[in-house]
């Protein structure tokens, strides 16, 4: 049923996207990046590129994906290329029209000029970021894709949660997160899990290492899956053992302000407002400074796409955007800690995904 | 003792390589793939450019690498970039000269005008390929790497052998080769791997799936993991108890084809001639069109890189490459069979990486 939905969702939203291509005055698009790709037809293969001209579209893949290109895709002509796609666009008679344009941030400078060597020395437009505006909205049928891929994450979570313990390591809880995603169905993670103990936890894109955790310290656990070509993204930071009276300060600090992220996401609001509620309030606490990044970004078939939610997020959030909040204090050579949440913004504010306690968890 | 081997053949690279821009009058090159930064200098962050200039070599990131950077390079200047790129270059006083290039193949087309319009509209000179014919001559402390990786990645393989039964599925299977060559230390796969039952051992590239394997079937694995920046890449192919004669026959004609790239490598030779070697075979076997994919391809801080040991493989084979020998015999719809080892080029000739039985594997 709701895949039915999303066939009719795609193909509206392909009317939209010819809308705007017309808008601005576009007579064709190649579309070079794979997310993308996968979001508006389905096909998951590593190779395609998709032209939409004159209210068509055309998915270019390769012999290998043959099968996996009719089970996967529906209502879309599709080319097994042959060469590669400068020659396949120059052989074939595709009306391009005068204005083609190319995805400037999603293309190598070498297959813009492959392009336009072979389509006798064309000169194409220059878009970016040109499907962000339809991408950062979820229709319902995505929305389920990615509850269920936090669903299977919080799982994985809670189990591994279980298997720390003075005799564990990094390593280990992270490969277990990695395995266990997999074996609950997820395609793999969204994104290499950070397990993060003691003062490696006050780095906030620490990579595991083989050292054992240790009693009385603080583990960042930042992880997600992907299923179905949709992406979560959670993060907790439990204790091991009893922490610190400053550090448990500090984690109160991070729930309360994450709480207020999540109270205060209003549709309407420019993304920086937010971003900047929860960050005056760890300032007013005293770690502005330690603060080190943005409050939070868009989730989808990305891990990270838009909206940026950080201090230059111009974007006016809206209904139906799925983003995270996910406020952090590191104290450099000590510890830190962060709390993570993906909401989707609905009538009522925001409605985390996510519903794993974030109560201090003391093991 | 190796890792200090690798300071100084890296400091001899980057001779090598700055005689290499001379000879092609480039001024300065910005190198822009990852991969290949962290080949010449260690560092394996995200978020890395690497400006090659007068005989000097400068590094570029952001702050959340700032201790990462310390622990990973040395004698290497490093600059963390308060700004994108196109300003830090902008805003300080590098000699870029004339001719400065930049890496086509690695850099978009968004990245090449915002580095122009930085620069005052300077018009850069494109270069392709242009580190393959350092990369693909190993060092002997690169192959100590490689040689770790695939010994780790050998004894995953035997061990999740072991785990195929009818109860297990595809999934499972490759969720435990990823688990167990992080628990042996890897830093991650080199490529998610593949674990191809039944008819679905027919396709190259298949993904894993929730379907259990079936009695009386081959069983494709093909699997790598990365270690110290360095990756392995093999393939065996067994059976889960007794198969069909064709199917033997068919593994033994693949053994054989194998063995015989293997036996036939000699430096000196062009790579498509090694290609042509085995698939000659193969063909006078009858199986010509069975082999739809190349011989193999380059291994080393990426899992294919130069060279291409194909039909169209026009470089020459020389001692101190390193490249995958995996023939295949894919029936569609029915199985298939590829056997694969990586191999360093001597004097000798061809050295497997991997030890791994070739006999076929009756489970």
């Amino acid at each position: 049923m709701l895949h039915h939905h999303l066939q009719a969702h795609r193909a509206y939203l392909l009317g939209e996207i010819h809308k705007k291509l017309s808008r601005e005055s576009i007579d064709s698009l190649l579309v070079t990046d794979l997310p993308t790709i996968r979001w508006l037809t389905g096909f998951s293969g590593s190779n395609a590129r998709l032209l939409l001209a004159e209210g068509k579209v055309v998915l270019f893949t390769d012999f290998r994906y043959q099968e996996q290109v009719r089970r996967e895709t529906s209502g879309i002509a599709t080319v097994i290329m042959k060469e590669n796609i400068a020659r396949e666009l120059s052989a074939g008679s595709w009306r391009l029209g005068e204005r083609m344009a190319l995805q400037a941030d999603h293309v190598t400078w070498q297959e813009m000029q492959l392009l336009s060597d072979g389509l006798k020395g064309r000169r194409f437009h220059p878009v970016t970021s040109f499907f962000d505006g339809f991408r950062e909205f979820k229709h319902l049928a995505e929305l389920e894709k990615m509850r269920r891929a936090a669903a299977c994450s919080e799982q994985v979570l809670e189990e591994v949660i279980g298997m720390i313990s003075p005799g564990s390591t990094e390593i280990d809880i992270a490969a277990e997160i990695s395995y266990r995603h997999r074996k609950l169905g997820a395609e793999k993670d969204s994104f290499d899990p950070i397990v993060a103990g003691g003062i490696r936890s006050a780095m906030p894109h620490a990579r595991p290492t083989a050292s054992k955790f240790e009693p009385g310290t603080l583990i960042v656990i930042d992880m997600g899956c992907m299923i179905d070509g949709y992406a979560s993204d959670q993060t907790r930071t439990v204790a091991l053992g009893r922490i610190p009276a400053e550090a448990r300060r500090i984690y109160s600090i991070v729930r309360k302000a994450q709480q207020l992220g999540i109270d205060a996401a209003r549709s309407g609001m420019e993304a920086k407002d937010l971003d900047n509620e929860v960050r005056s309030y760890i300032a007013a606490e005293g770690y502005g400074a330690a603060f080190g990044h943005s409050l939070g970004h868009g989730v989808g078939v990305e891990v990270h796409e838009a909206p940026r939610v950080g201090t230059a997020g111009t974007e006016t959030l809206r209904e139906g955007m799925v983003f995270t909040i996910e406020p952090g204090i590191y104290l450099e050579g000590r510890f830190g800690v962060r709390i993570e949440d993906t909401v989707v913004l609905g009538p009522q504010g925001a409605e985390p995904l996510q519903g794993f306690t974030k109560e201090l968890v003391e093991l």
